[in-house]
């Protein structure tokens, strides 16, 4: 277990974007922009199911989460972590906060009929934060 | 062999940066930012001797480049693409080039001392454009 000390914390709480990447099924890398959050010592993602990531975090317990500062994309953290637990129940409450954070808006409004939401903490097991 | 369509390359001609997956010895992923561009078909990479992301990327022969546009970070393309060559003999102009698209200066700035740049030109096998 690794912990995200405060400054690289902090690139988590602002609306920074994260790039996920996960393995394929075929042993390539699947590496895409999602939101993210922190809360306690985990990464907070949130997806719906029936995505490519999700599968991948499942199938092989592991992610790596790398989140450049907007505002100066020399300073990154990158997160190697392991699927720590997954919460259904607050999915939906998770994903409008995510909303708040990086829209402004109350409710998330991407949302698609009969779409399920899923959130995804994730332990850190390796931290590497580039502060230029 | 996949194509990069022109909106997608696009996005790799701009200044915005590439977030680069490759897999680790320990079969962890690492995804870190870095400068980007292409040419012809291939996506073009710059680096050094001795860092992580070369070495995995020279052992598996893979790699998958996201670049997410920076005025719209919905709009992102990845590429998992496979090493096509090296290029040592064009490599420090090719660093220049990127030092100009990057940070508007002539010369690259961050060079260390000793330092060996190598250039990796990256067939793309497989290419997904997000442009919401």
């Amino acid at each position: 277990m690794a912990t995200i000390e405060p400054a690289a914390r902090a690139l988590l709480e602002a609306p920074n974007f994260a790039h996920v990447a996960t393995l394929r099924e075929d042993g390539t890398i699947l590496n895409v922009p999602v939101w993210v959050h922190v809360e306690g010592d985990d990464v907070v993602l949130n997806s719906a199911e029936g995505r490519a990531w999700p599968a991948n975090l499942r199938r092989t317990g592991q992610i790596t989460v790398t989140v450049s500062n907007t505002e100066n994309p020399y300073e990154f953290v990158s997160i190697t972590g392991h699927l720590d637990r997954e919460d259904s129940e607050t999915a939906d409450e998770n994903i409008n906060a995510l909303a708040k954070k990086y829209l402004g808006q109350d409710e998330y409004p991407f949302r698609q009929p009969g779409e399920v939401r899923v959130k995804f903490l994730i332990a850190p097991d390796r931290v590497y934060h580039n502060a230029p």
